[in-house]
């Protein structure tokens, strides 16, 4: 990593500061290289905004704070990023409260999650899209098999710390590794479908 | 939509003029009313920038870009929002290469989405996560099955117009509907796992 960029992480409070071992040279122990590894993992794979990784950071760092509601900050980064601040769709809304109570699935009335499903839904019938809930079933149990997987992971874990860490990469490396690997899918369906010479892509 | 957003996508060139009836009015047909909705669908539910968007536009205007061309420029635009620009990695590199080889899938090598798992690969090892090709199976299986049958409905139309849509819209759509139910069910698991109150979080 370049000083420069150490020197900015600084400056914004996503790296405490090292020893002082002389006017102009500070020391950075282990502990900090991996802060700054954790730093970078948010920024450059999860591309979250640097108010959004301070959150993130200052959650860690409260060990009050109860693994289910660092998750919530994470997913809140997360959205910062990508959810929609168009107003949701009411019957949309609607109907995805129904889909998750047909799931049987827990979650929060105010995730901002829920609203962007119901966005995206809204979003597809304005353009005509005979969509409902049910067309959206899939992604949800293909999402629910990996998600389960990885709260597991997070818990096969006696150290807090170390069940903190695995649940903050773990939800904003995997998402970039589920949308990466969808795209991949669908170029090879559709090289598959759409091109003669589909053998001579390699 | 307000008036002064659709006065933008004009002077953006996001959409194409109106039909002059006054100095100082233009008429707005279906059409325009479509491709409005077409481009509030890649800002608000995509996220994408405006340049991206541009290029998503030309290539559906373009007859003469095949639909798997097509795919690889909404790709493109995709990637601007989310793909790191970090350096991959060259050992992560080629373990991709390797479980793309292995999965059968024929993609270009240089697709975007092949370097941004191999990012997170490698950005989880210097965590000093214990993972492999093996720890990404699940997500690649769990995509190619949403993938297969979203290259289907695509297809599954006699008019270019309508399959160039169903693979824009659907590609930028559900990005962002997976990633959010990977959310919810995140949230769920961990409520499961993490909450004792799990029955009283509706």
């Amino acid at each position: 990593v370049p000083i420069p960029t150490i020197k900015f992480y600084l400056r914004e409070g996503l790296l405490p500061p090292g020893e002082l071992t002389a006017p102009n040279q500070a020391d950075y122990g282990d502990e900090h290289v991996h802060r700054l590894r954790l730093v970078r993992v948010m920024l450059e794979v999860g591309r979250l905004p640097l108010a959004a990784v301070r959150d993130v950071l200052a959650a860690v760092a409260d060990e009050a704070v109860p693994l289910h509601d660092l998750l919530a900050v994470a997913h809140r980064a997360l959205a910062l990023r990508t959810v929609s601040d168009a107003p949701p769709d009411a019957t949309a809304v609607r109907e995805i409260d129904l889909l998750l109570r047909d799931l049987d699935w827990e979650v929060a009335s105010e995730s901002p999650a829920r609203r962007e499903v119901a966005v995206a839904l809204a979003a597809l019938r304005r353009l005509g899209w005979k969509v409902d809930a049910e067309t959206l079933r899939p992604y949800a149990l293909a999402a629910d098999a990996l998600a389960g997987r990885e709260v597991e992971y997070v818990g096969a874990t006696a150290s807090r710390a170390e069940s903190v860490e695995r649940l903050v990469v773990g939800t904003v490396v995997f998402e970039s590794v589920l949308a990466a690997f969808r795209r991949l899918a669908e170029e090879r369906h559709s090289a598959l479908r759409y091109t003669r010479a589909a053998g001579n892509l390699h």
